[in-house]
C-alpha cells in the first residue's frame, strides 16, 4: 500500500509540476470549465430555459467543440462554424423549398440525394490542399445541413428549426469567445513570439554544445548510432531540442495562422501585425539549424580527425562558435524585447572576424602542413620564422583576392565579409609559434573531417547574415523600437 | 464572358487532375456521401423512424464526425468516441444518482459544479503530452456528459435518455465503420508503406540532383538566397520534395498510429505488423537526408571551390553519388515489393568501393597538391611519374592504417568498410596521369569547400550502413520474402 501511495504522490507531484511549468494550462482548463458552466446555466436556471427551450443543448455542444487553447484558434473555429452553419442553412432552405414544390412522394428521394451530394462534395473539397485549413468548416456544413433537413422533414416548420438551431449555436459561440478573450486570454501571437525567441536560444545552445563535444576527448564519444537517431542521451539535450525546432515548422505555421485572427493585444498594438514574417524568420533559422545538424553529424561520423589536430584549432573554433552563439542570443533577445539594437551589427562583425581567423588558420595549414612537404623540408629542423611569415603574406595575398571575389558576389548584400580584419590578423604574431604542433597532425583523410567541421561552421556563419537580414526586416515591419548601441 | 468560361474550364481541369492523381480521393468522397445517405435512410424511411424516433439524428452527427480518410483513423476515432461516451455515461449516471438523493434544491448546484469540474478536468488532461492523441476522446466525454445530464435534468428519465443516445451513436458508428472498411477501404498501413518507399526515391533523386548541380558550371548557380529558403525554383524540385520528407515525421507518426488500429489486410497479413519499425526506418532515412541538405548547403554557400577543381574529382563524385542513389532506390523497391534481396549487400559494397576511391583520391591530393610544394618543386618542370608513385604507395600505407583503425571501431557492425578495394586501386594506374591538372587548382580555402562536399558525401554513405540495417530489421520483423541475388 505504501508503494501505491508513493506512486500517487509522484503522480500528484508530476501534475503539479506540469501545471506550474506553464500556468496557462491551468487558466485554460478553468476557463473551459467556466464557459461550460455559463452555457449550462441557461438550462439550469428556469427563466432562460423557458425562453430558449430544449434547443439550448446546441449551445453546450458548440462551446465544447469550439473552445480552443488560444484566442486566435477559437476565433478561427468560430468563423468556420459560423460560415459553415450559414452555408448549410441557406442550402437547406433552398432544398426544402424544392421538396415542398415537388410533392410528398418525391421528397425523400430529393432529400436522400441531396445528403449524398453534400456528403460527397464537402468530403472532396476538404482534401483540396488550399482548403485543408477549413476542414472543420466542411464538417460543420455537412452535419448542420443534415440536421436541419432531417428535422424539417420529420418535424415540420423548417425555417423555425433552422433559426432556433442557429441562434442557440450563436449563443454558444458568443459565450465561448467572450470567456476565451476576456478572462486570462492566451494569445497565439504571444505563443508564436515566445516560441521563435526560444528557437534562437535552442540553436545557440546546440551550437555551443556541438563545439564543446567536438573539442572534448573523442574516444568515449563514439556511441551506438541508433541511439543518436531515435533516443535521447544526457549530454546532448540541446541538440534534441534543436531537432524538435527543426520539426516545428507545422506548429509555427498553425500559430501564425491563429495569430492572424487575433485583434491587436498586449505588446502587439499594430493592426495587421506581420505574423507571417515570424514564420519566415523561423524558416531562415531552421536553415541555419540544418548546418548545426550537419556539425552534429561530424561528431558522430565514422571518420574522425585525431584529437590533437582538433585541439590545434581549438581557440579559433571556440571563438567562432561562441561569437555565433552570442549573436543568435542577442537576435533572440532583440526579438523578445521588440527592440532593434545596433549591437547585432557589432557582433556580426566580430563573428566574421573570428570566422576569418579560423578560415585563415585553416588556409595556412593547408599550405604548409602536408607530410610530403615535411618530408622535403626535414622535420627535425625547426623552420625559421622568416619562411613562415613569407608564406603568411603569400597566404594573405591569395586570400585577399579570393575575398575580393566574394565581395563582388555580395555587392548586393548589406553586411558582406568585413575587410578590416586582415590588418588585425597581420598584427597577430602569436600564430606563428603555434604552427609546429599543428604540422605533424594533418596527415590523411581524417584531417578532412576537421576541414568539414570548420567549413560547416563557416557556412553556418555565412547563413547568419541572412538571419540578421530577416530579423531586420521583421523589426521594420513590426516597427520595433530603434535603439542605439548599448555599452 | 469567354474569360470566365476559360477560367471555369481551367478549374474543371484542375479538379479532374486532382481526382485522377489519386482516385482514393474520389472513393473517399463517394463513401462519405454513401454513409451519410445510409444513416439518413433511418429517418427518411418510415418503418425504422417509428422504431428509433428523433434520437436517430445522433447517428447522423456521429457519422459526420467519425468518417475519416483511412480505416485506421476511423477506427481510432470510433474507439475514442465509444470509450468517451461510455465514461461520460457512467459518470453522468453516478452524478444523477447523487442529485436524486440530495433533493431538488441542491440538484442544479451539484450539476453546475460537476459540469465545471468535467470541463476543467478534461481540458487539463488533454494537454498532458501522452494524452494528446486522445484529444477527441476528451471532447466527447465533455459534451456527452453535458448533454446527458442536462437532458436528464430537464426531461427526466436519465437512464432512458442516456441509453437512447448511446445506441443511436453506436448505430452511426457501425455504419461509418462498415462503409469505411467494406467499400474501397483506404488503409493507413498501405499509405504509410507507399510514403516510406517514395521517401527513399526522393532522397535518391535529390542526392543525384545535388551532385549534378555541383558539377555544373557554377557561376550562374549563385542565386538569391532568400529564394532557396522559402520559395521553389525549377531545377531543384527533388530537393523541395526532400525538404518535405524532412518535415514528414509528424505525418508518418500519425499514419503509423492509425495503421496500428487496422486488422491484417492486403499484403500485410501478419497480426501486429511492425508499423513502428516503418517510423524507425523513416527516422534513419531522415538522418541521411540531413546530409543531403548539408550537401545542398555546399551548392549555395558563399565560398565555392573553383569549377575546374570540382571537375577534377568529377568521376569519383559521380560514381559515389550514383551508386548511393541506386542503393537507396533498391532499398526502396525491396520495401515496396516486401522482398529481402541480397542485391543491397552487393550494392553496398560497390558504394563503399566508389567512396573509397573518392576518399583515396582526396587523400592523394591533400598530400601533393599544395601551392607551397609547387613553389618548392618549381612548377614549370613537370614532376616525373616516379615521385608520384612513391607518394601513392606512401598514401596507401597510411590510409590502410587509418582504415584498420576504423575497422576496429566497427567490429560490432556487419558491413564495415570493405578492404578488398585497396588492391583494385593499386591496379588502377590511370590515376597518375590525371594528377597534373588537379595540382594547380587546390590553392586556398576555396578548396576546403570541395573537401566539405566530399566529406559530407562520405558521411552520407557511412549512414547508408545504418539504413541498410534498419531495412534489414524491418524485413525480419515484417517477414519479407527472402530472395537470392538477382541477375
Amino acid at each position: 500500500e505504501s508503494k501505491e501511495s508513493s506512486a500517487l504522490r509522484k503522480w500528484i507531484r508530476d501534475v503539479r509540476e506540469f501545471a506550474v511549468e506553464d500556468t496557462n494550462r491551468v487558466a485554460f482548463s478553468l476557463k473551459a470549465g467556466l464557459a461550460m458552466l455559463l452555457v449550462s446555466l441557461l438550462v439550469l436556471i428556469t427563466a432562460p430555459f423557458e425562453i430558449f427551450g430544449a434547443n439550448i443543448i446546441w449551445s453546450i455542444l458548440t462551446v465544447a467543440i469550439m473552445f480552443e487553447y488560444t484566442v486566435g484558434a477559437t476565433l478561427n473555429r468560430g468563423f468556420n462554424r459560423a460560415v459553415g452553419s450559414f452555408i448549410a442553412g441557406v442550402f437547406a432552405v433552398v432544398v426544402i423549398q424544392i421538396t415542398l414544390n415537388s410533392g410528398d412522394k418525391a421528397a425523400p428521394y430529393i432529400i436522400g440525394l441531396s445528403i449524398f451530394l453534400v456528403g460527397a462534395g464537402t468530403s472532396f473539397m476538404k482534401l483540396w490542399p488550399s482548403l485543408v485549413p477549413y476542414e472543420y468548416g466542411f464538417r460543420v456544413i455537412l452535419f448542420t445541413y443534415c440536421l436541419i433537413i432531417i428535422s424539417s422533414y420529420r418535424m415540420g416548420n423548417p425555417m423555425k428549426t433552422a433559426m432556433d438551431r442557429l441562434y442557440s449555436i450563436s449563443i454558444g459561440a458568443v459565450v465561448a469567445v467572450l470567456v476565451n478573450v476576456l478572462i486570462f486570454p492566451i494569445w497565439a501571437g504571444e505563443q508564436l513570439h515566445k516560441e521563435l525567441v526560444s528557437s534562437f536560444n535552442t540553436v545557440a545552445d546546440s551550437l555551443e554544445e556541438c563545439m564543446r563535444n567536438y573539442l572534448r576527448d573523442g574516444e568515449s564519444d563514439h556511441r551506438n548510432f541508433s541511439k543518436t537517431v531515435v533516443d535521447e542521451f544526457p549530454d546532448e539535450q540541446a541538440l534534441q531540442r534543436c531537432r524538435a525546432t527543426l520539426n516545428s515548422s507545422a506548429r509555427l505555421d498553425s500559430l501564425a495562422n491563429s495569430a492572424k485572427w487575433e485583434p491587436p493585444h498586449g505588446r502587439f498594438t499594430q493592426l495587421f501585425y506581420p505574423w507571417s514574417q515570424y514564420v519566415r524568420v523561423g524558416a531562415v533559422l531552421r536553415h541555419c539549424a540544418y548546418e548545426v545538424m550537419a556539425l552534429h553529424g561530424c561528431l558522430h561520423s565514422e571518420i574522425q580527425a585525431p584529437y590533437n589536430l582538433r585541439m590545434a584549432f581549438r581557440s579559433e573554433i571556440v571563438d567562432a562558435a561562441i561569437h555565433a552563439a552570442e549573436l543568435l542570443r542577442v537576435l533572440g533577445s532583440d526579438v523578445s524585447n521588440m527592440k532593434h539594437t545596433l549591437r547585432t551589427l557589432t557582433l556580426l562583425k566580430s563573428v566574421h572576424t573570428s570566422t576569418y581567423h579560423l578560415q585563415h588558420s585553416m588556409q595556412l595549414h593547408s599550405y604548409i602542413l602536408t607530410p610530403t612537404q615535411l618530408h622535403l623540408l626535414d622535420l627535425t629542423k625547426k623552420p625559421t620564422t622568416n619562411t613562415f611569415s613569407n608564406t603568411l603574406s603569400l597566404g594573405d595575398h591569395e586570400h585577399l583576392s579570393c575575398h575580393d571575389h566574394i565581395m563582388k558576389k555580395q555587392e548586393r548584400r548589406l553586411h558582406s565579409w568585413p575587410s578590416i580584419e586582415v590588418d588585425e590578423l597581420e598584427e597577430d604574431g602569436g600564430i606563428d609559434t603555434e604552427m609546429i604542433p599543428k604540422m605533424r597532425t594533418l596527415e590523411s583523410t581524417t584531417a578532412l573531417s576537421l576541414a568539414t567541421f570548420t567549413s560547416l561552421l563557416i557556412e553556418f556563419v555565412a547563413r547568419l547574415d541572412w538571419l540578421v537580414d530577416a530579423v531586420d526586416e521583421l523589426s521594420k515591419l513590426a516597427k520595433f523600437k530603434q535603439e542605439d548601441v548599448g555599452p
